[in-house]
């Protein structure tokens, strides 16, 4: 029954300690901050009918992307795409339970069968917060806070949110009399204007069957456009609820690629991380609607989590590494488990993360090189001349140091 | 595209926030006990390639409850169904990059086509802690110790963990002269003791086909068995690190489920809760060999973690209800949103779960309303008048009563 071919399925990731660390110290921020904004956790299963997840609900196109298959009762059964359709159910069926407006949080994985490709898996975890419920500015706000609130809290220094209004583009769109059925693709191609030259979103424009009038008098209104009176409020909310004015930018080229936006949209890019926005949403007040029969207003943001990791990583903002266990308790033979235990027993009852080496017929010196091909902050060390003097060795693996404590002191010494 | 039949599958659980919240609450402490006890985390991939898990790896009962399809790229493709597994396949892949005694805790969901009933699902959330490459009792006293901690931690103030070992039991079966073949049915049986009258036991041993004689031999045995000396130790060094002695107990009759078991092996069970017991383990020196070829002792324990919320359910060991928000800023009305969102964003600042109601044109009585029915613990109230005196009128939920604070004197008011 041995395993012949030891391999993860392509897009599919395991994560060893390390990297499970930092994801598990970014997550507990962001859900911490959710928690602080009133947002509530919600979670649904992996597995759904699959007619709740297809028949249009994403596309076409995003529709093949869906894992489907027939369970063992023939049922078709369908693995979550993502959790605004999960969650579309939930308000359907529970409609009596939640009380509106239902503010809720989700991270759970999604998966899609994409093509793998460098950045581009198989199995994503989404970190999605939304409100059900309310059609004011002040909970489009709300989500723009609590999103820039979450990349303070994660360390970021220098980001920007960039907000527009889907009604602005719509009215530019009318303004420049492009007809109604070629409004969001030609959109989806102004949206570009922060990527690539004006010319080349021109010819794109253009491509797409937009006139030379249609497009001049498009990036006439453009240059004077002004901002609408829900985006006003939408800013003023937010600059009341934390965000500073430097830090929020009115962008009306702005688009975002779902076609289900229908008023506020924003994402929040770093400076100086060159792997796209890592955060983005907007206001949708007909999907669920539109996928349950409740009309709902929302408005929601999403986080794209691969990328949090990786900007963190790029601005440094872990805790050192090995810095989740503290302190390895070293024996020093047989006859020395129980004091070693006792210190282990000792220093977890003062919160120190501390393991205590699990073999006592190991060599002290292969204990010794396990700590540091591991790099625990600590190492201590109980030998026949520390039983006798009620000390311990502690060495610190950072500097090198070593010194003999009284077990009472141990404590106060290697706390941070 | 709107959902026709509003349901999940049957076994599958949608978890809305009270419920969701108190697992949240009890991971957390999971978590960060076994982080305390310097387990690392590690997360693998919800699908793997079938051959991974199939192939004999559960037993064939076992194996028909995975849930495997084709992928679209026609992979044979399965469900995570436990979690040992998937480390077997990660110990042997990364065999370089994990440093051997290595000490994991893996939270994740698995699947199972179990027949749907009460009490029993589909999509589970496993718990589990390990330690890979120890073959000493150190290793398997740590294991016991933090599976303790844990219940402690969680609130739980009575409960017991049984001990015994594999090799007491084959020691008893051959003092019996029971054939090897019927050993580990016999001792299925036997672990029945607690939950059934030994006369039932002994006819189920007789259908076994056991004689009279080894029956009677077998009963003898187990009243004058010793504890072992490696239990013995694993005892000792167990309450160096803090497992009271009134709280472990040496059971002979102990077996615990699973086959692969080679020595120690323990369970946690909670007075008054009749649900079962809430955590089992022990060590299998020989399954990571049989599954990656990889010569690897080890030792570990699996929470249940359904059981564990509905115990602590039980013996009320969840914070309140609504404790999760704390605080409602309600908003007088338009004018007065800028003054709300202030607030809500002070009390956020200084660490205090705040919801700013996200609708400036609700009426105050339904926005008071909505918190009743949400159980916040906090309504805060600015009207016209609160703003002339720099003021807020806090409402206390819980007990009813009503009062006007100085703005800077409102976060040491409600505090907690």
């Amino acid at each position: 029954m041995t395993m012949k071919n030891l391999q993860t399925l392509k897009g599919f990731r395991d994560f060893l300690p390390d990297e499970a660390r930092k994801r598990q110290y970014a997550l507990n921020i962001i859900r911490r901050t959710f928690e602080l904004f009133g947002f509530e956790p919600l979670e649904t299963p992996a597995l759904e009918y699959a007619e709740i997840l297809i028949g249009g609900k994403y596309g076409s196109e995003a529709e093949k992307l869906v894992y489907t298959f027939q369970d063992k009762g023939g049922r078709n059964v369908a693995l979550r795409y993502d959790q605004t359709v999960p969650t579309a159910r939930v308000i359907a069926m529970y409609k009596d339970k939640l009380t509106p407006p239902f503010r809720r949080y989700q991270i759970q994985n999604v998966w899609r069968a994409e093509k793998p490709q460098k950045g581009r898996f198989r199995e994503i975890l989404h970190c999605d917060a939304d409100i059900y419920g309310s059609p004011s500015p002040i909970a489009d706000a709300e989500i723009i806070a609590v999103s820039y609130a979450i990349l303070k809290n994660l360390g970021f220094e220098k980001f920007k949110v960039f907000i527009n209004d889907r009604l602005i583009l719509f009215n530019l769109m009318n303004a420049a009399s492009v007809p109604t059925e070629m409004h969001l693709s030609a959109i989806q191609t102004l949206d570009k204007l922060d990527k690539k030259p004006q010319q080349e979103v021109i010819d794109e424009l253009s491509q797409k069957g937009l006139t030379d009038e249609q497009i001049n008098k498009l990036f006439d209104e453009l240059d004077k456009v002004q901002i609408s009176p829900q985006l006003e409020t939408v800013l003023k909310t937010a600059s009341f609820l934390g965000v500073s004015n430097d830090d929020i930018k009115f962008l009306p080229h702005l688009a975002r690629g779902l076609d289900y936006y229908t008023g506020t949209i924003f994402e929040l890019v770093i400076d100086g991380y060159t792997g796209g926005s890592v955060a983005g949403g907007g206001r949708y007040d007909n999907l669920i609607q539109a996928l349950s029969g409740i009309n709902v207003p929302a408005v929601g943001i999403a986080f794209g989590f691969d990328r949090i990791i990786e900007a963190m990583e790029q601005f440094n903002l872990f805790p050192g590494k090995g810095k989740g266990v503290k302190v390895l308790i070293t024996i020093f033979g047989k006859d020395y488990s129980p004091m070693s235990s006792f210190v282990a027993s000792h220093l977890r009852t003062n919160g120190i993360a501390t393991e205590l080496f699990p073999d006592e017929t190991t060599k002290l010196d292969k204990q010794l090189k396990y700590a540091n091909k591991k790099e625990f902050s600590w190492v201590v060390i109980i030998g026949p001349n520390e039983v006798k003097r009620d000390e311990v060795v502690i060495k610190n693996l950072n500097t090198g140091t070593q010194e003999s404590v009284k077990l009472k002191e141990l404590v106060s010494k290697i706390k941070p």
